[in-house]
Parts: C-alpha cells; sequence; structure tokens
C-alpha cells in the first residue's frame, strides 16, 4: 500500500511570490531609497556654498569647513530647500509604507494595488522634480494630492475590510 | 483501512483573525490616517489666512494665491501650530506603527495589547484636542506622556521578551 | 502496518526564530526606543533652562511654567540642539526599520545582516555622542555616513534581489 500526501503550500500574503506585496515591496524600497537620499542632496549643497548650517560647532574650522566665515549658521534658502523637501518625504513616506503594508494583508485586486502604489511612487517623482525646480505652489500642490490621497484610499480601504 | 489526518492551522500572528494583530492592524491605520489628513489642516490654514508660505514660489501669483502681498512668507502662528502638530506625529506615529508590529510577533496577551494601544490612541486623540485647542502645556504634556509610555512599553516589552 | 508522518516545519522568515529576523527585530526595538526617548531629553532640557517652548501658551503660567518671563518661547540652543537630534533620528530610523524589514524578507547572509544592522545602531549610537557633547561636524558626519550607507545597502540588495 502507497500513501501519497500531497501538500500544496499557498504563498503567503507576505511573500514577494505574492503580486500585490511584491508591488509595494519594490514602491516601498524605492521610496526607502529615496527618503535617504534627500539628507545627502541637503549635505551635498551646504557644502557647495559652505553654508547653512545648523549647529553652533559646524561653523568651526575643520576638513569639511577650512575657511569659516561670518553667516554660515544663517538660513540658507538653496540649503533650506533640501530640508524643506526631506520634511515633506517624513511627512508622506513613512505612511505610505505603513499604509501598504496593511493594505497588502487585506488583499486587494492586484490592479488597484497597482495604481495607488505606483500613482504614489510617480506623484512623489513629479513632487519631487516641481519642488527641486521650485515650480509654482499649484503644480507642487498637485503631485502633493495624489500622493497623499493614495496612501488615505489604501488607508480607508483597509478599515472599510477590517472594521 | 481508513486514515484520518486532522490538521488544525493555527491562524498565523500577522494574520487579521489573531484578535491581538486586528487590534493594531486597527489602530494603526486610523494613527496612518491622522498622520495623513494633518498636513491637509496645515493647506486649509494656509489657503484660509493666504500666509504662513514657506518656499520663496509660493508667494508668487497664481490660482493658489491669486493676489499676492508683503510677508505671505512669514511665520504665521495659525499656520505653524498645524506643522508642530504635524512635527509631532511624525515623532510618534511611526515609532508606535514600529513599536506595535514586533509587539504583536512576542505574542502579548490580549487584554495587555488592547490596553497599550487603545491607550496610545485615545492619549494621541486627546493631546489633538489639547493642541489644536491651544490648551496650556499641562494638559497637553500629559497626554503626550500616556501616547509615549504605551509606545516605551510596548518596546520594553518587545526586548525583555527576545534577548 | 505504521505510518510515521514527519513533518518539518522550517521557521518562516518573520519569525524570531529565524535569526537575522531576531537580530533586525533586536536592533529595530532598541532603534524605536531611542526615537522615542529623544523627545523626553528636548522636555527635560526645556523644563531645567524653563525656556525654548515652542507653543504660545506655553509661556503661561502653570504648574509646568510656575514663574512666566520674557523670552521663553525664543528659541534656546540647549533645547534645539535636542530638537535637532529628534530631527536627525526621524530622517534615518524609520528609513533603517522599512528597509530592514524588506532585507529580511529577500533572506541575506546572515552575517551580512549583522554586519549592515550592527553598523547602523553603533553608528547611530556613536552619531548620538558626537551630536549631544557638539563635536566638530566632521565627526558627527562620519557617524552619520556609516548609518545612512548601512541603510542603503540594504535597500539596494533588496532591490537587486527583487526587481
Amino acid at each position: 500500500m502507497e500513501a501519497h500526501i500531497v501538500m500544496t503550500v499557498e504563498a503567503g500574503i507576505l511573500s514577494l511570490e505574492n503580486p500585490v506585496f511584491h508591488t509595494y515591496a519594490v514602491a516601498a524600497t524605492i521610496m526607502v531609497l529615496k527618503m535617504m537620499v534627500q539628507p545627502w542632496i541637503t549635505v551635498r549643497r551646504m557644502l557647495k556654498v559652505r553654508a547653512g548650517f545648523r549647529s553652533p560647532e559646524d561653523a568651526k574650522k575643520s576638513p569639511i569647513n577650512p575657511n569659516p566665515r561670518e553667516g554660515q549658521l544663517d538660513a540658507n534658502e538653496y540649503v533650506e530647500r533640501s530640508r524643506r523637501m526631506n520634511l515633506n518625504d517624513l511627512e508622506s513616506i513613512p505612511g505610505f509604507i505603513a499604509a501598504g503594508f496593511f493594505f497588502v494583508l487585506v488583499q486587494p485586486p492586484l490592479l488597484l494595488a497597482q495604481i495607488l502604489i505606483w500613482t504614489y511612487v510617480v506623484a512623489r517623482a513629479a513632487h519631487f522634480l516641481a519642488y527641486v525646480t521650485a515650480q509654482i505652489h499649484d503644480i507642487r500642490a498637485t503631485c502633493w494630492t495624489f500622493s497623499s490621497l493614495a496612501v488615505i484610499s489604501m488607508s480607508m480601504y483597509v478599515l472599510v475590510n477590517i472594521v
């Protein structure tokens, strides 16, 4: 007598073989990289203009600051722009990553997931370009609105499905 | 001969059928929504007073800003309050969501999880009300303390159980 | 006739029995605690100098502020330093926690995971010490660079493995 036991193990929801999770993981990792790169842009701008420092000790003579001069601690718009962009990332990206995680867990249709997730990524890329090139408020605000609504939609979808 | 194979599959820890995870997922999603809504409050306040803008280009004439005037880039307390509330969210909510995730994984008793998680949510709601209505520091600080201790307790519980 | 059914259940990736996930969970929880403790340092500094408040209502007479005086709402470097450190945490720690989560899921070699994760934690601890004691920019920047590159490396490793 022979016994065959066949077990079909469904790929878990939090598996990269789940296309919804895969989409989310790729997008979230791109956004983490974006969030980690912005401070480097701030650093590059600070070193380029040797200004816009924030801590008193940064105005001291050192290899980073070989020729200290007056006013290096004053706000510098070129540097501040990158800092505002960074703060804007902080207001948005961790929320997207958290919302997306729960969104994946309620198993949305793949197409809906792709639309909301890539809308977010594209809107943030457009927001970056609008901000870094100082486009008028309306353009930047439009990009931001798409990204914000994508995250809010994901979270509302989660609540409707689990409460 | 008959063979009965009975497999009891326990609901996974990261499943919405796990009541601890469900509690966490509902609370975390509510907090993500709170975090995403605060910038909209900032936007609404900026448009209401047509002031408190931060980027030089926002003072240009555009549909959002049809009648530019002096001082639109100056700090405006009505707008700044919402920005401070947003920053306060950023200092707290991502920490809560991360701490809660690991807390769920160490499988705390349901009652403990409910107490810590809902203490956090209620304390943040009270903090929001105290901040937006400019209650004295002591009231806001008390709300903030409860929310902070809830997150610290969850993280300490995790460390004690896994280190 | 005897039947032996032996089932070897591999520990799941997101299980604390997975040493890569365990390493990540310990490090991430420590970093959440660090992120939650910094605001307490700000509070302690504010109460010590009774200055550096940010909201107008905080300058009112209350148990926290029994003797109001002029200038309590002005920026105070002793307090601002802790606020800058907090903002620096926000720019780094949520990114580390999110990057680490996806990093664990692509199942990196344990040694690589330990190196990147503990490099991050040690670099952030060193960054904290350099910042709180106002070391020159170069020292703080070096610590920050190690922590940032650890997170970027984890995210790049993820992208290479899943895209």
